[in-house]
């Protein structure tokens, strides 16, 4: 894309209010504008970068054979009056607001309830089973403070997985495989390297579920780890039980800051009981199915991305998610030419920065918007017929003849 | 996609309170789910066609060099205070909400507010415009009565996009250029030969609006139209000084129901004053920026469809919009072996309905969904080498031999 095509400008300030290092960078750089505290509009660089987030996490799941739907925001309070979540002593982060024809809703923070119910008019018998579905779905939740940019945000983007199974057994082997499919989400998504399937509480759901956390030293967590015997588990589980359940002795584990990027329940019979969500088994009797619940907040990874890997210049995105890969400045009539025609041809891959701009500006608004890769063509590289690709994470400097910059481009 | 691996299934019964035929047909098929009057769950073959829908705007719009984004739904009360819409005697289809930090809040009905006041960060001068931006996103609309499926709801997709302009010469350009480009859409999601650019009330922007009105019996509006002056109005400004602004005599026009599925409007000032949103121009002067804003309910173009082409056995979807091409049934062991062979190659374009069903249950199943080609293969049609298509609009069958069969798949 050209640069000039787009109405956003990279700003001077962030707002006063923001204090993360991701959020300012964020704001400043055009991929974010706050409407209000944890409220952020995604302007087109960020929209492009959520979205690659959300395609990958849609591509690893549509390979397991899960299904996409798309639930409501406006909840009845039925099924979560029948779970008891409806009452704000119970699940504080409530929005709810009110129909002119009469009664309350609420805008959903998850979808456990109306999900649970829904499969009502789908599962029957144990020929319905096993079922599953996953939504990219926009939650709402009223938290009192927000403070982490994207992070934290009382209006966020969730990809929610339900799964519904005959029974405990059939549900472990399908928890176990969202557990690989989350860690090559991570690693996908530039994580890899620093986030760790976690245990954490269960919450009023098992003894224990799993969260995936990021390393990161403002993260909200704190984690415990022993790397010899591959086991991590959050401060809010750190008790003898635990320690006894996992073999590990206190002494053994190492903290850290971390932030949590996604988790994993086993539900159980939580909210099929309640809302009497059940199945005609082989034998013609009546039972519950037994259920499980699989959270990524998408704006919250990009948060902990633009966080975890930001330097002093601005923001550093991992390869795959980054909105463009190339950030092109051209210098010299005759390398403006080439410029444009290259980004003719990958304009999904090249941004184009065609402002009328000293070369110097456009290289600061390169490095603060955190583009992989800074392609420069000049008149004195064209006479080499080359451009100069500097990488934005180590800042290691090569010069490209076209030729070899057509054929990255081209197996992009 | 194979149907087996999806969990729903299609129903016998649509609620009870659904009046709209198209409502019926999406809840008995399987493509929506009711949560509650006017609102309603996109399961996976309505998630696929609303998308469908969804790409074609966004390819068209995209092409004439707009800019996606995607905006929040909770608002700020500050901007629309401005602009005296915050007030519910102004604006009676608000959902309003309350922070527990205190103060409150309001469910986007639309975005102009919001849109012109992020605008005062980005358009400074003259230099920064013209501009302009998209979004498909949920909008809340607190309607008193929800009654016609997906056609009029309170939670909706909502593709709307503003211009920023510094005059109303420079507007009219990029007026008429979405004119051309809806035309254009509603012709690619095969609504093209019954949807007419429509006059309507400017309401309190400007004289005249523009609607799209698509004919429909069951639709909400009037429309007014004389085919060879090529004039469309609609009822609410059918008066003497507007035949005599359009040149045309009440006695010459004929009247229809009609659904609206897209209005474009000129908003001039109304916004950028109360907001101040303004830029310097060449001369260091201070100006007004001209808008526009350009609205199509994605859902409801949905259910306008469905409503618009339904028959007496179910849905009958465009194929450029239908969630899947072909429907296919396997007949006999080595037919189903065929069938399995032809999915995994094409299944963005073929479900395959291999549930443990007759044949006549699966037509029905596939005449209820609409999909816009049955494929048959049966042991009988192997032995001609070929394959049996029924097209669902018009029951034209015939004989494909499976060469024909994956050239066509092939070329979509």
């Amino acid at each position: 894309m050209k640069l000039s095509q787009s109405f956003v400008k990279t700003l001077r300030d962030a707002p006063k209010d923001e204090t993360a290092k991701s959020a300012k960078y964020l704001v400043r750089a055009g991929y974010v504008h706050k409407e209000l505290a944890g409220v952020y509009d995604f302007l087109p660089l960020g929209l492009k970068t959520l979205r690659n987030i959300e395609n990958i996490i849609r591509e690893e799941l549509n390979r397991v054979g899960c299904n996409e739907l798309q639930m409501t925001a406006l909840q009845n309070p039925d099924s979560w009056q029948k779970t008891e979540r409806w009452n704000s002593d119970r699940m504080d982060i409530w929005f709810k607001t009110e129909l002119s024809a009469g009664g309350e809703l609420g805008l959903g923070p998850t979808h456990e309830e109306p999900g649970t119910a829904m499969m009502k008019d789908y599962i029957k018998s144990y020929k319905d089973l096993p079922a599953n579905f996953y939504q990219f779905q926009t939650k709402f939740r009223n938290e009192l403070r927000a403070k982490s940019g994207i992070m934290r945000t009382r209006e966020f983007l969730m990809k929610d997985l339900y799964s519904f199974n005959t029974n405990k057994e059939e549900h472990d082997k399908f928890y176990h495989l969202i557990e690989e499919v989350y860690k090559k989400i991570y690693s996908r998504v530039g994580l890899g390297d620093c986030t760790y399937q976690t245990f954490a509480s269960g919450g009023a759901f098992s003894k224990y579920s799993h969260e995936f956390q990021t390393v990161l030293p403002v993260g909200e967590d704190t984690i415990y780890y022993n790397a010899d015997k591959s086991i991590v588990l959050n401060e809010e589980v750190l008790n003898d039980e635990v320690l006894a359940d996992l073999g590990v002795k206190r002494e053994e584990l190492e903290s850290t800051k971390a932030a949590e990027v996604g988790n994993i329940f086993s539900l159980g019979y939580k909210f099929s009981k309640p809302l009497d969500l059940s199945y005609t088994d082989q034998d013609g009797k009546k039972q519950l199915v037994y259920m499980g619940s699989y959270g990524i907040g998408v704006s919250r990874v990009m948060g902990v991305i633009a966080e975890k890997f930001a330097d002093d210049k601005g923001l550093v995105w991992p390869e795959e998610i980054a909105p463009y890969r190339y950030y092109l400045v051209a210098i010299g009539e005759n390398a403006e030419k080439k410029a444009e025609e290259l980004e003719k041809q990958y304009s999904e891959l090249i941004l184009l920065d065609n402002r009328n701009m000293r070369p110097g500006e456009k290289f600061a608004d390169s490095e603060l918007m955190g583009i992989p890769y800074r392609l420069v063509i000049s008149d004195k590289t064209l006479e080499k017929n080359s451009a100069e690709l500097t990488a934005r994470k180590t800042g290691e400097q090569k010069l490209l003849t076209l030729d070899e910059l057509v054929a990255i481009l081209s197996k992009v």
